[in-house]
């Protein structure tokens, strides 16, 4: 498929920018004006700039990335965080070690074989670098039990470096789950799909005569979901024109500061700020500020009043209790009085806690049907997009284009990239499009919707990177192709794996390629925060003048799993499809998950600050998705084995089926420990119990905690009304 | 298939049977001295053989059936035997449902064309009944539209009456859960799975020391599993020896009566008493009594102290902290300390309780595969068997058999026969066989066990009676089908789907006959009892002489639900499948339900004597099973209007989806309250709580818990020491 010359002119240009980009972190990373972008969560964590960037160099941050302790790297990112980097562990001791049979013992079987070659009489698309591959031994050949071998060898490394992963991160979450760190979402749990309350009773009336006839002794109070829309939009607002505010004062002061009486800034209250009545800036604000406080506080109570919803969190009086209750199933009608563990308040989506269940099932439903539309056709909008987006077309919706369409070279270049122009959009904007559909499910924690929105991604890459390209491409590429696969009379499921063998091998070096441009061109890039650094200086030099602004033009943001998984996960898919047919890829995906696992650990104790906290859960997902990989490896590799004329290969069907098996023993064996908090870990003693009035808090949405005026009675509506304390240490809220 | 004289012939017959059946009974179930064959239930409730006679006769069964409420069902039969009942309720209301615009609309449609007629000049095969189905209406005429419409109807009515029905049991079983009947099995947990316990300790000791850090207050103590292989066997000796001995004195007493001294009865000890020494009855088994009795004693004391397993019922204080317990994750480590609901003590297998999970699990992939196999190649065994069988080859096993031989007339009988009665044995033993393989997969009841036996039997006749007969027959029936599904390219999903329409239609009458067949001879033989009645007359007079083995010859036995839902989901797989293929099928079907229903209830209430109590947990599998009726039969008519080239077929894609997402909704609703106890109805006030030693006695096994002698001390070395006394009304044993 790509010729020799083109093969390693792509690694190296690869090589050279991730070269570049290295040499170039090395030196911005010293300079104490970009500890802001290298450092952010050091410095967050109380570290001061010009310490850190003392010990800046090509190989400290090597050397501190590879020497970090698990305990720092929980410290510093958190366990969601911790269990991402242990991804890139397992990825990488799964591939060492399969690396150790396929590259060792298959590839020199490869070189001394000459079937290539033999066929080359017939049929001269062969390269060099195919001979390394599987397709270069004979067909029957004796030598093929070397490549079977390798198959089991590969799928028996797997399943053991992932039960020894899974078993790992278990230890580490119930460690995590046991420290004396308070956990606010231990002592509470989530209650949904509450039914109608009585006429003469309130939500939270009915949640505490509820919660107090089946947990007597340790229920204590509850928080009723309210619709906060509103408030939340004002709280919003009001949060903007004080940093406007903010920013007009310091504009004051910085212009008096250059002598005189300064200068009082002044802004257009219309659109963008060009049109409308021009005014003082700092008067205006102020005055804004006075109009909505109040309306904020009406908002409030009214919210807590008559918006309160059907979803509520409940808060018990030790740990123990709370796990118990979170598992139980409580009303005869399971779809009443449903409970679930609570989500960190940090992860909390009140906006989906009081979606009814028959509305979730129906969305979810809806979700999956689009997503299975994306994934199975997305070229389809993007095709239509670029069809509605020639010129022609563009002439009559936007007349102003003709002058451009006179232009002959512009017309020709608009013309070519057009199309790739609406791809490359589409691509940027899916992550975006599949986390808004999984919020939209009706998920009521964050950690969640990025799982959920993790997993369609998976599917959209592999789908479409990985089979897209090997098999789609050759069936679609012709009608007839595409005419074969609708007479189905032809498309039985050994014909399936028999296309998979014949398609997969020629595309070996293609995929070496994109693995090697991906992280070389990939990791430069995250490794040198280029772009941030850029955006971060123009914001500072022009924009920012307030402290609250600077913090904001280098805040990091989080690590988004959400798009990092899948595109890792669908290496460690190419790798594993690939590691019998054509070793060479698991050299580069080593290298890979290798530079990966510095640089994301780096990033973990440096750069970003996770935004919540899910206690690893995570995992059970990157297990399966590994298995996932696997499973579709060994169906590969079934077609291929086939295609070899090898009469052995019904011994690999035993492959899958140990795969599907291990899958079911992972889920009974870890899985309850991470979809439950285990009762043994609650009841272990606690050094110190939180007061429930600060757990409380924690759950309180910030646009319905804040201002000082606010008084408490009022916001005892939604909360219920406290129960005589029993036996625990917990103090009640003024 | 069928002619009609045939057709008419058979049903006739049938019909015959059933009649001289229903006289018979009527007949006999008058006499006074078979009241304890018709009306055994009602003798162990407490009701006198006389008064039930007086009432007795054709139609005071069906009036008494009829009438009977739910309260008394479940009185005299308990709740499964009630959910049995109130099957063929369902059944019934939707086959009429469905009847009533199937027969009344598509019958007159059928009747009214001529596709038959026509075809008929080509090919001879059709008989007039077939006029009455589909099959009639010609390719693509409009008339199909009705047929679409009822396909739909069928679904909805089917929908709505599973709905219906499901939301009844639940609510009847919950008013069940909540009775005051007191129910010890709510009081308990049943724990599995175990860890080795450290050095010191012994079992119970660990399983205290776990449970009351983990509940503290509400856990009163354990009852750990032993091996109770040996006692067991010691004890059913004693107690069959103690049946002898009283038979024995029995005898002698009637001699006695006879006049004289009377004749002191006395017996071989060797094989079947036709060998070795001549003792003195009476004398003897005193001897054995006396010898066994200590061994007993010893094998006890052995089996508490020495055979402790890793399983344990662990008893709560009330009914919430255990149905709270039997939900919950307790180790981190979910293979180890896994807690379930305890089955009633009844229905405990205890030989399966300690079996690992690991062991269950394989054991459960072991038994899967065989019955797969048993289910797919069941003929192959059948035909070994007879093709060993065959005389030659019997006559080199068995040399006496030459002489059989010589006799011709027998040779072609018995060489005829051989083959069926092979058939006929396993297929009477087909459940037995099933039952054992369920019970080796180590479910630790027995209502479990005859679910798992249910599940299998069903796949098993809806695969080889419904589908080997009209598709697979056909198929393998000549070597050409077959090797063209070997040859699989031709074997694609839709060509399934078209073979199912086009080898169905044809097989309507046939299963008409069937379904006739079943239930005019099969009601009319369990209603009439003659097998029983004879076998209990024999008993009596020649062997039974004492009040025990009286009573153990009319002994009734339970519903053997794991047989009898099967078949009758069968027929309910037959009526959907052929509803509105063959419309007139649903006549029948409704007869069957209809009869069934009053047969079972007149059994329910006279007969049957209820085993074990679920609680009704037979329902969830067989609203599951009757959806899996309706999957196939969606699919068939996917196919067989695909036949009738209708174009609007398409439409029809929207029912097994619609199937699918019913299932979920219903799975989801309502299972979570069969699977576990909800909160809200073990938080209810109990009237009467009963005393630990109650609930304790009642799950200790019979061979451990008799024998005057023995000492309560050593019982409560598996038992666990008792916990101080908390908040309950229970009270210690002594």
């Amino acid at each position: 498929m790509v010729t020799m010359s083109a093969f390693f002119t792509s690694l190296v240009t690869s090589l050279v920018v991730f070269v570049i980009l290295v040499i170039l972190f090395s030196i911005l990373s010293r300079r104490p004006s970009n500890a802001y972008i290298y450092y952010p969560n050091r410095i967050l964590h109380g570290q001061e700039p010009p310490d850190l960037v003392k010990k800046a160099g090509v190989f400290t941050w090597i050397k501190e990335a590879y020497s970090a302790t698990d305990a720092e790297l929980v410290a510093m990112g958190g366990l969601d965080a911790w269990v991402y980097t242990y991804f890139f562990t397992t990825a990488l001791e799964i591939l060492l070690y399969s690396a150790v049979f396929c590259v060792v013992v298959l590839i020199p079987i490869c070189v001394t074989s000459h079937n290539n070659a033999a066929l080359n009489n017939v049929n001269n698309t062969y390269v060099k670098i195919d001979n390394l591959a599987m397709g270069n031994v004979p067909n029957k050949s004796a030598k093929i039990w070397a490549f079977l071998l390798a198959a089991f060898w590969v799928s028996f490394v797997t399943f053991y470096v992932l039960w020894k992963s899974y078993k790992r991160v278990s230890t580490f979450r119930i460690q995590d789950q046991t420290s004396a760190k308070v956990k606010p979402e231990q002592f509470a749990v989530l209650v949904r799909d509450i039914p109608k309350p009585e006429v003469h009773q309130t939500r939270s009336e009915q949640v505490d005569s509820y919660f107090r006839k089946l947990h007597p002794g340790t229920y204590e109070k509850c928080l009723v979901a309210c619709d906060i829309s509103k408030a939340e939009k004002l709280y919003l607002e009001i949060e903007k024109i004080k940093l406007k505010l903010e920013h007009a004062q310091a504009v004051y002061e910085l212009s008096k500061g250059k002598g005189g009486d300064g200068v009082r800034p002044t802004h257009k209250t219309g659109f963008l700020g060009l049109v409308g009545a021009k005014v003082d800036s700092i008067d205006y604000y102020n005055e804004k500020l006075k109009e909505l406080t109040p309306n904020l506080e009406k908002e409030r109570t009214r919210a807590l009043a008559d918006e309160q919803q059907g979803a509520a969190f409940a808060f018990f009086s030790d740990r123990r209790s709370a796990a118990e209750a979170s598992q139980v199933v409580h009303s005869p009608d399971a779809l009443k009085w449903q409970v679930y563990a609570a989500p960190e308040p940090r992860e909390v989506i009140w906006s989906n806690l009081a979606k009814p269940v028959s509305q979730r099932a129906l969305r979810k439903a809806i979700v999956y049907v689009v997503v299975f539309l994306i994934v199975l056709f997305f070229m389809i909008p993007i095709l239509f997009i670029s069809a509605l987006t020639t010129l022609n077309n563009l002439e009559t919706l936007l007349p102003f284009i003709k002058a451009i369409v006179k232009i002959k070279v512009l017309t020709a270049v608009i013309q070519a990239f057009l199309p790739q122009l609406a791809l490359i959009i589409f691509l940027a904007l899916l992550p975006s499009l599949l986390m808004a559909l999984s919020k939209a499910e009706g998920i009521p924690s964050k950690s969640h919707v990025s799982r959920a929105t993790s997993g369609k991604y998976f599917y959209f890459i592999v789908f479409n990177v990985f089979l897209g390209i090997s098999i789609f491409g050759t069936i679609f590429a012709s009608l007839a192709g595409f005419k074969q696969l609708i007479q189905s009379t032809g498309l039985t499921v050994s014909y399936v794996v028999k296309l998979f063998g014949q398609k997969l091998p020629p595309l070996a070096s293609l995929f070496i390629t994109y693995v090697a441009l991906k992280f070389f061109i990939g990791y430069g890039l995250s490794l040198s925060r280029v772009v941030a650094l850029v955006i971060y200086h123009l914001k500072r030099k022009y924009l920012c003048k307030t402290e609250k602004e600077i913090q904001a033009a280098w805040a990091p943001g989080s690590l988004s799993y959400h798009t990092n998984v899948p595109n890792d996960m669908l290496i460690m898919t190419l790798a594993l499809c690939y590691a019998v047919i054509a070793p060479l890829i698991l050299v580069f995906a080593i290298l890979y998950f290798l530079i990966g696992w510095l640089i994301v650990r780096n990033q973990v104790l440096n750069v970003y600050v996770p935004e919540w906290e899910s206690g690893g859960r995570m995992w059970p997902h990157i297990n399966n998705r590994i298995l996932a990989a696997l499973f579709v490896s060994q169906i590969t590799m079934l077609g291929f084995f086939g295609v070899k004329e090898f009469p052995y290969t019904v011994l690999l069907i035993a492959l899958p089926v140990m795969t599907v098996a291990f899958y079911f023993v992972c889920k009974l064996t870890f899985y309850p420990a991470f979809a439950h908090l285990p009762l043994a870990i609650a009841s272990e003693e606690m050094k110190e119990i939180p007061s429930l009035a600060s757990i409380v808090e924690a759950y309180t949405p910030a646009c319905l905690l804040e201002g000082e005026q606010f008084e408490d009675a009022k916001f005892e509506d939604a909360q219920s009304n406290m129960t005589s304390r029993t036996n625990s240490g917990i103090t009640s809220p003024a």
